[in-house]
């Protein structure tokens, strides 16, 4: 099609492998960049340093340039920690400021049917960090999917029995949340959840 | 926010200066091109590649590898000369396959509030082009947005004098369009242009 351009192609080919970016999309984008030469360059030179620098953290599997990580190095509390499946999800926790604890990245959630095992996980780390015995609690912060409340449920399974506390994040409604609009389970969750004011 | 890597941090930065890229987009697209380093190098040799090779052609300032383009060194109709406001839009009507004659990139359209004038695109190259006197028709292909119109009015005062037949792109009801949904004046445009059977 841009016949005019075999790097042009390629470089919509490879626009193309992101997710959520279609033909249509990637060609947009591709014309884009040739309009602001610097542009290109930077993002190129960005995308080698992230290559050459981001690693995953060897205790908790985060994303990190150093390793150990920050939060791993750092003066946290040692006796708790949250289990998530992705670094995202451990950036919104850390949004949340609500935690001051550490963390341990899943990358992924078990999902039998997609051929995810306990193997796949990071789970046997976990298990091996909690065998130290600094750690209390163990926070499960995996997503309200029905693959993260299987994962929430394999984790308690086998952590609860080494004399660990194990919380699970709270349901309700969420903020600004309209009680009209939100789904049965939810309301339902909230009211069996409600608290003394 | 992704305080463990600076190099992401920037990645995302980067992604944002692509249209339609906020930043939350940003960070997913980050975040999926960590998952697969071999993407990551693909992309960024890529875009290094284009920077590269692609240039604009210095007849017809549309996207190639060799100046002059391939459209322009070969055997096409020359006294035809299709205008259009981006190489996009040069890629539309190639794939039409209707059009057999040259082609022009203006690489913008009138836009005086904008402070897009004459002088910012590619006119007084295509004024050069029609001094030679091999173009007999001037096909004025920019869109039918008011900067596009305006483009094509501008041209066609400025054309016409030498004697050259000026045409625009047909308006009417696009392929597989329900009448009960198109707008008035497009309709309008169609029952004015209607041809015989």
């Amino acid at each position: 099609m841009l016949h005019n351009s075999a790097s042009l192609t390629k470089l919509v080919g490879e626009l193309k492998k992101l997710p959520g970016i279609g033909e249509k999309t990637a060609v947009r984008l591709a014309f884009q960049l040739l309009k602001s030469p610097a542009n290109v360059s930077a993002l190129a030179e960005s995308l080698l340093e992230v290559r050459a620098r981001v690693r995953f953290c060897s205790i908790c599997f985060g994303i990190t340039e150093d390793d150990p990580c920050p939060i791993c190095e750092g003066d946290r509390d040692e006796s708790v920690i949250c289990v998530v499946e992705d670094f995202q999800d451990l950036v919104a926790v850390e949004r949340s400021n609500a935690f001051r604890g550490r963390y341990h990245v899943l990358q992924g959630a078990l999902s039998p049917l997609n051929g995810i095992t306990p193997a796949q996980l990071h789970i046997p780390e976990l298990m091996h960090r909690l065998a130290a015995g600094t750690v209390h609690e163990v926070v499960l912060a995996t997503n309200f999917s029905m693959e993260g409340e299987a994962t929430a449920l394999y984790l308690t399974k086998l952590i609860k029995p080494l004399g660990i506390r194990v919380t699970r994040l709270a349901h309700g409604i969420p903020l600004g949340g309209d009680l009209e609009y939100i789904d049965t389970a939810t309301v339902q969750r909230a009211v069996e959840g409600r608290s003394e004011l």
